[in-house]
């Protein structure tokens, strides 16, 4: 019997296909659940129950959450990135890492085939066949959801049939829960107007009076929370995310491009991404010249289009990282934030390295680096060829 | 008697400007305010009055708010302006304008000289001078205040050795006020750490319960605030203020790279500018194409700084201004704004440019204008050169 | 009978369809030919006579070349368009423009189909694809060569079949002329290495002697040249290939990247494009500021790359030309060229618009607008930031 | 006696600056050519002896062209940096270079000031004094051809009072020679119009007939040159000069935007620097992806422009150097060149890292990677958008 390897997450639609592999296409059936952060122990155990009363050959559980944050989530932190300038790519990250071990965990069993659950409609499964056919081009792609097109009740009756007991009822709003935040589905971000009810948000607000935390920064890598020490700072994302989390933080939704080309809407919470992309941000604007600020921003928007439409594998994304990494040798320090609900504010920074160190003169007080003499000279020169192109093309500009 | 045209705010440094042109530099001196909208009617009488008292030959008031939108507001809406992802541009926005006005009113009465009391230690006097200098190249420009080095006591000795009387007490803050925004400096903005209290916002807060608003946008320009049609968005954005201000919203410290090389730090209350950017985004990313949305996002960034850095006359910027009108065609629409104390939510938009309509299929729905196999194909030719790449290159991949 | 628009070239390919599309599709078949500039009077006789031998219902000259250039040539000379340094994107221009023409066409006559003779491995398939499904969603697309994936002798036999009398030979070189230039594909360029004989080249060599030509420009199009003027700059464009092309000017092979992800490799020979492009860029280098000339080489090489792709329509191509249009303001002037065989030589130029004019000083020579002082002044502040910098992080620098 | 480290040529200016160093401002002068590889041996002997007539402290020659190469060269090559499409930096890359030179002995000797003989008229004494300042900010920056404004006539006159026995005669070309190109000045390039005459360039054209060489590159540096191997690509670049020089390669005219505004006009010759640009830049065509060669041309115009303008010591061009680098893992080969006179031509390439491999399909030919079918689904998916758009607002479209 030929091995395939099942993408599995407990859901209905890769349970179908779990089925569907070995009764239909007569494989056999590895599936894995490819863990980057978002699910807890019981979740896990749950999971792991319902895949094996499938009758399938294996189920195992990869938790790749270490090199999620090595692989992704440090360069999107370097960059600051947030997909049109609010959503921290919290699934499209996801899908990379998990496509990436999934392929080679096929690679690793010499399966034959390589199985998911997407749908034809949406991003997940542009990301998913991007990194198989890059990484594991000798290994088939199956599809079966794209490909039968089932009804949902069509899967249940399926399913029922096969002796499958599980939850059949659809929840209200779609959840995808990972270390970089959580995304929301539901009615309400199905048109472009219609906010999500208090109800649908995972994480409820609990906390209601202010509170300062200290965040510091080694290199551009969330190192601490309140003297607190990291080593690994996936620990610190996970530490941050309990304590902003009950305030209701970094709550929005995204509306942006799909890799096919329509728009979509999707609600997303993720309180700790979001103090981490902002703080870092602040101590970057203290750390670092207005140079390496300005090609950041220019790198890091194309850095996350680009991991979003699927093509983390271009090699240009390798050379993107290399100046991320390279910009962050200064980037290291505390940053101070106060919490509130449903907000937060950047009370400011301490750094060895902050180039505002009053040493070199305070902004709008006389500097003992520069006379005012140098600074009419600088403004003479800097303005020296507008000046002349205006005295050039005068009798037409006036 | 040679004419001087002094840029006259009725503080402190200009009000010894005023006098050390008249009474020590013999010039006939024409003090000028230049309105962007920072002035109530009882401010300008105020310092109208004061001037007045100088003894100077003549004092007049541009109101230029109407040429301040129309020559740089509109563009930085346009382009969704925020320097370092936080600041308007407040006042760097407002001194370009500022010292046009002059130049041309410098020019118009056939002034020898022009003078602004900008000190040796900030961006202004670069601002300033840059448009003196491309403008009005054959006028000298003088700035008393850059050059004597007076401390705030031998000003303040003179005007009274003159019989000048006016409030001689330094306030806590420094405010500098105008239609897109009023920055605060403080004591807790001279360092990288501390954040302004309560008191010291211009604007306090009296809402307490949320309020929707709806924002209409024509073209890219607010046109519209719940049914109210406003011709002159200069009018819906002073509408705005009154409505979002006194929630505190827009609120911040902007930490950035001034002209002279140096880090700044100062605080900024900005609710309708802030307000504006978010929603007219939104509006961008449901009726632009993903190219579109790439390009606006890296030109802006260079038009905001090169504003900021004074070179609003390089003629690059009227380049980066066709850019930015052409792009506004189809941005048209209503945006829903929930406002809260200290923050906002952008609940969505309605638009007959909606590129999310319907009709073209739901993101994460099958596609009435493509097919599974559609999809497999584009996927397939899409990672084409990322999967060659990789078997090019794949025994020092692996 | 329904009726089909065949975009016809009077080549084998095209033939096929002509015949397949009335014989075995049953459509009435209204053949077209979209001329941009590639084609001799005799040639078109020569065409039209084959198209009318194949009893079809209609064959139509669309001659496009003052469109093409008004709506592409213009803006690819505004943005010195070389893709990847090197080719004036001679093909892709023109399929854009044959594109749009046929659409057009079909669309006015009520046809149900149109069809276009392009195989499954280049890029004019995506290019007429993508016009097609844009501009006339609800008309059906029919590719015969793509889809029947036919050989070529298996499309002689058929013609020859159905009484077509042709020189079935195959071309040992496979052109494509138009008035951007002229593509050569042969066994040479299959491979990453080989060059095109001599013989290969359309244009061949009459020319010994060097000779010079003035190039006007009048806000950045070619308007005249040794002192004609042109109202239309199509001809002072044929005008310049009629002078230039025997030199051997602009032979060069282009290496780039498909629309489908393969590398490809294509001669062509474009002695016009070339000289005005690289004449135009020197005029550009005199008459702007440097951050216009920055910030088109940023936007131009996108636009570039996105034509060639086939994305005209995106609405951002419009936003990108409103700026290349914005730029060329100032770009008048005389060019002067030295043609020589198989190289030429910028001379320089003469334009009112000249920023190096010398009464701002020469380059070298001391400065009226500027004093030694103001320079150093200029020097202490420009390298502020970085001096600040390295003060700041020295123990870790040195 | 305060040491001075005087940046010395052996010319007019710093001849000069030698003498009133010691003689008028009591310094203990310690003269110092940093060779960048512009000199012979011949050459460096009759300088020596001349310093050491001047009754200077001592005279040191820094051979840094290793460095040179190593800090600056290399990236100019990963980055294929020609300054507004022409000029390969030879003279502004050497500046650099040298002024970090003599700030490390500076500081290695102690000495309490720095000297060098630039005029207040040009880019030179930015590139100095901002590296001075940022590496050696307690050292003084003296510059006697700049402060004391004095003629030629003035200069040759104070040598000759003080018996300095020289060639005083002018030369009619003011020649700049390095490793990376020699620039040529002249009567010619003063102006916007007029060409270096033939005997003006330093290299006479002596070669005639065409001939082919293969450079061989590893990891984007030149490392073989015809099957002769170079560990150190110092001496390829010398080899290929030597090869090209006599053919009147890489000769041209360089018009740019000087650091002080103006533009300026400078002639020059650098055969090997432009083959290696054009080599390097094919084959990276032939091995990079074109989201590689994008980003690497975005960054790279920049890099050429920072480091022209004296920036190289802003961080950002590190980090720039780390994006550039990481490019050039699989940019490897062989490039085969046919020179002639005064032009070449680029034959072809050779490398395993080939992306247009024929096994993944030749551009034109059926591959086998994908079908006819995948393109049209990759078609409707990749065009989607701009139809979206087009439907959406058709009305106003048509």
């Amino acid at each position: 019997m030929q091995k395939v390897v099942l993408a599995y997450s407990g859901g209905l639609d890769t349970t179908f296909c779990a089925l569907h592999l070995s009764k239909d296409l007569g494989y056999e059936v590895h599936a894995v659940l490819v863990n980057t952060g978002g699910f807890s122990e019981e979740e896990l155990k749950s999971i792991e129950s319902r895949a094996k009363s499938l009758g399938i050959a294996s189920f195992t559980i990869l938790d790749v959450v270490d090199t999620y944050y090595q692989q992704v989530l440090k360069y999107l932190t370097f960059g600051n990135v947030l997909k049109n300038g609010t959503y921290p790519l919290s699934v499209s990250a996801e899908r990379i890492l998990q496509a990436k071990s999934l392929a080679d965990y096929a690679k690793s069993i010499g399966a034959k085939a390589v199985a998911h659950g997407s749908t034809g409609a949406g991003n997940d499964q542009v990301r998913f066949d991007m990194i198989f056919q890059t990484i594991i081009p000798d290994i088939e792609i199956i599809t079966p959801i794209r490909d039968l097109k089932l009804s949902r009740q069509e899967e249940i009756e399926y399913l029922k049939k096969h002796g499958v007991e599980m939850n059949f009822e659809k929840a209200a709003y779609s959840i995808n829960k990972g270390i970089w935040g959580t995304s929301v589905g539901g009615k309400e971000t199905l048109s472009s107007l219609g906010y999500l009810p208090e109800e649908a948000w995972p994480t409820q607000i609990t906390e209601k009076d202010a509170k300062e935390v200290k965040l510091t920064f080694v290199q551009g890598e969330l190192k601490g929370i309140d003297n607190e020490v990291f080593d690994n700072p996936v620990d610190a994302i996970q530490k941050l995310q309990e304590i902003a989390g009950p305030f209701g933080i970094g709550r929005d939704i995204h509306v942006g491009d799909t890799i096919i080309g329509i728009k979509g809407r999707v609600g997303f919470e993720a309180a700790a991404p979001i103090i981490i992309i902002k703080a870092h941000q602040l101590l970057e604007k203290h750390t670092l010249t207005k140079w390496q600020l300005f090609w950041k921003n220019q790198q890091a928007e194309f850095y996350g289009n680009h991991l979003h439409e699927g093509h983390y594998l271009d090699p240009v994304m390798r050379n993107l990282e290399a100046f991320l990494q390279s910009t962050q040798e200064y980037v290291s320090g505390d940053v101070f934030v106060r919490l509130d609900v449903k907000h937060f504010t950047l009370l400011g920074i301490a750094s060895e390295h902050d180039l505002m160190a009053s040493k070199f003169g305070s902004y709008g007080e006389m500097n003992k680096g520069y006379t005012a003499e140098d600074v009419k000279g600088f403004t003479r020169i800097l303005g020296n060829q507008t000046a002349i192109f205006h005295q050039v093309n005068q009798q037409e500009n006036d």
